[in-house]
């Protein structure tokens, strides 16, 4: 069912020496043409959430992201000047927010190691001035394919995973075949925590439920092409075996996993569309390490 | 052909008082379903150009995007104190950017006239601080449906379109039919005027081919959801008939159509791709009157 | 002892109709001169807080100022090619904030009532792009005269007054009196309410003492230039009588007074320093309505 | 006449391993208040070009200075719900502004060699995230003493000194004859070369007039404790003998001397007024390697 053997543990130098776009890979044109044909009633999802200071999750280094007015009609009539009528003008804005802003990204050179970001990139090409110069957002921004939710609070039967929840892959697989979600080559897996209905309760710390060590061999097993959970990191924190940023290291690092947090996941859920085509447009920022996104579902 | 008389002229009111999302209320489920059956060869476009200071067209008012490093390797271990491995790190940056930068959407309260805003809402409504309050960028920035292109400049052949050269309805109809492009109600049509080739040829100045008001009554005609150009402002520049902003009024604010900008369509041309599916998730910015896109098409 | 009647409460077109700097006309050359001749020990001292994310008063509309790196020794020997030995560059920031960070002024444009700003220019000139046309930064922002801190909580024997004590003349001219320090006409009054050190404490809420409208009378029966105090808004909060921005409008509307929040005063206060020679320059930004400041006391 | 011999030519250790201020130890208390004594006429002089975003000298990479608006007018009666009349508010700003914009003061961590930043702190301590460990901008962006300009066109008998030209001692020395400004250890040396003026004829390009190596031994005769110029770099550039930030290396680096650029000495220079009391208050920025200034000068 995958193209490659279970043992493969790392990716670097899979697609060759200079590859940028790991796991995307997976996803031919052929996979992509097929995912088109998984709709079933053609509604339209947003899977991000609202960009703003309040009300949704922000990691304090990182800082809320800011819309300020460049434009707007208290300019008095400002193009009357260049032949405008009374009255005619236009709203613009300008955005401060960092890349890995609410619902976003990681581009591949997000996280390093002391051997390097995925495929052996050094890890002290992103400086401070010069950003990525292999792995930028750029490189792996764009895709589409068959999206599969794994809804695991509804198959579990909770409202949400209990913050510090490790997610094995035991648990992924049986809420795959309880939902008969057949995974396939290439497929874009979401993996819903629940998380954001407990952190809309008001009550959200450090901890989280997401992805344990364990679960990393489900994505190997299906060659999954990239993950999003609805969780703030993917993986569960704190970390599992306290090995700080362990499932990125597994899966961003060691295999070029696309990685997508803080997706909103509750109306694919509450619909029940567990299959779905896929799209996913990050800002194609020059150099950098992530982007916010608002990746488009189509069930 | 269309929903409705090729007369109606203005949609304020059109599908309600309430209204925020236009023409975009064309594309109905079933027209999205319908549109993901029209993928041929699975290949997967970004229609964005890049984000950068240099290279890219930039309006001076809105400044260049600008990226900042946020963390690097350069941080000497920073999450040792965490229980990270030393040297495991990340990369992290800081976007400063206009909500009009580069490739990207209008929201429906980008422009107003002295009656206001798409559907009615007040011209003033957008504030310093205050933001739109009505057709922000959340109510009309993720959509998706069936793709056209328009290759202008490949049916009359030339390189571009001359800077300052009105697009006609016309020359729209006599593209579309040598390209055995059929117009549907609730299409997304993407024009190319083959302008960001002649800016890339560094002589570009003010004036910039595009839709003439004429061309307005093909969109009608048509019952098209939303449209987006290779140019600057979807429009001819000059403005057509020396009214700033003359094709903004007639499309974005009496019609609700929402608008796209300097989309990179040369991809997509060059393939003769001219029937696709195309997906854009702006990012949702709670109150701007815009967001960049990275539109993605499938072949 | 003041250069007009104790009766004068509105000082618009008092330095005629084309005034914007407001009671800093009070400080004439020859006041400067003199107010050089006060110094005693020539010890420097800076009444600016720290501009930092944490550990200081920060407003939340206004959000935290923050400091990106822009350049750094982890960008590899940047000026190489241009003829600079290995090893050589340079480090730069970039800085994102509030004009009214932390310690900073007012423009005299910095807060309006129906009637307009300071001396009557419209209310409205100053809008989302066009900034003040009148009463910016640069009109009241450089200045320099004799300070007198009035330091109350050592008058009376308290480590600050309350959150919500609203200061009263009689306080002013009482502590004065205790001090010997005798206000002349152009100086620059500096009260210290203690809070800063009420706020490092950890507790503080919206509640800050501070002038209360009575106070208003001191400044006039002793014709101050400015006005600098160590709380986020000269005046006491909840604003006195009920009245939203009171102080303000009696002070920076009516009277033009140029006013500094956030200084900090307690070194002079430690050092018995309650007259000096104060210089104040703040960032001469085209438009903005205020800017942070480091004002430097000589005592 | 100095403190030293005027063969010192390291500081490093100087004032201590841990000093991070530098010349500016040269200005002692004494000398600050002696400096108080030299002002003739009480004129206050601001040094600091606008910030703005055109007109003014803007380095690319640096990027030009931003004010946004944060509230204005515009805001409908924002503080009613507050207790606030019909008609009040406030203007505010945002600023996105590199801490090198326009007129601007060095930390002594702005630039390193190979061996490090003055006083031999590691080159690569300010990192992405981490900043100035030590010599930000807080610890030399306060000071005040006796300021003298040597005005070198007026001496010269020119508008300006020609791009290019590399200023030397023997000028120094001769302009300071020419004057009668008598040297004192501790001073604030500025020098104007002119070349505000020659950009302001808007055919500046890279190269201008500037401190040439061989300048540095009249810093080091009279013990100078900071140079502030009204060029960009302090130095003559194309820079000295090809050397890359030559004269930067030998005054900021390995002398610990603070410089200022981009001064506007023009009034002084045409009131003639070459000695002054001189106060520098730099934003106090956690970890910045400078800051935007607006010295001021009391003649």
């Amino acid at each position: 069912m995958t193209d490659t053997t279970s043992t493969r543990k790392d990716n670097w130098g899979r697609w060759g020496a200079d590859d940028q776009r790991g796991t995307l890979n997976l996803i031919t044109d052929e996979r992509v043409l097929a995912a088109t044909q998984v709709c079933k009633t053609g509604k339209v999802y947003s899977l991000s959430l609202p960009i703003q200071q309040e009300g949704v999750p922000i990691f304090d280094y990182r800082g809320a992201p800011r819309r300020y007015s460049l434009t707007s009609a208290s300019d008095k009539d400002p193009y009357v000047d260049f032949g405008a009528a009374p009255g005619v003008g236009s709203n613009e804005d300008m955005l401060v927010l960092a890349s890995h802003s609410i619902t976003h990204m990681d581009a591949l050179s997000h996280v390093y190691t002391h051997e390097g970001i995925y495929n052996g990139f050094p890890r002290d090409e992103f400086s401070t001035q010069g950003a990525a110069e292999h792995c930028d957002i750029r490189t792996n921004g764009t895709f589409a394919g068959r999206g599969i939710l794994l809804d695991l609070p509804r198959h579990q039967g909770v409202d949400w995973l209990e913050p510090g929840h490790a997610i094995t892959s035991a648990e992924l697989e049986a809420c795959a075949d309880a939902q008969g979600s057949e995974l396939r080559t290439g497929d874009i897996l979401l993996v819903r925590t629940g998380w954001l209905d407990f952190f809309a309760g008001g009550e959200s710390g450090f901890a989280q439920p997401g992805l344990g060590v364990d679960a990393v061999s489900f994505v190997d097993d299906h060659d999954i092409a990239a993950v999003g959970c609805d969780n703030g990191a993917i993986e569960v924190m704190p970390f599992d075996g306290g090995v700080f940023l362990a499932v990125h290291i597994e899966l961003l690092v060691k295999r070029g996993v696309t990685l997508m947090e803080h997706l909103k996941l509750s109306e694919l859920a509450a619909d029940g569309c567990h299959e779905f085509f896929l799209s996913v447009g990050a800002l194609p920022v020059t150099g950098a390490a992530g982007s916010p996104i608002n990746p488009v579902a189509i069930g």
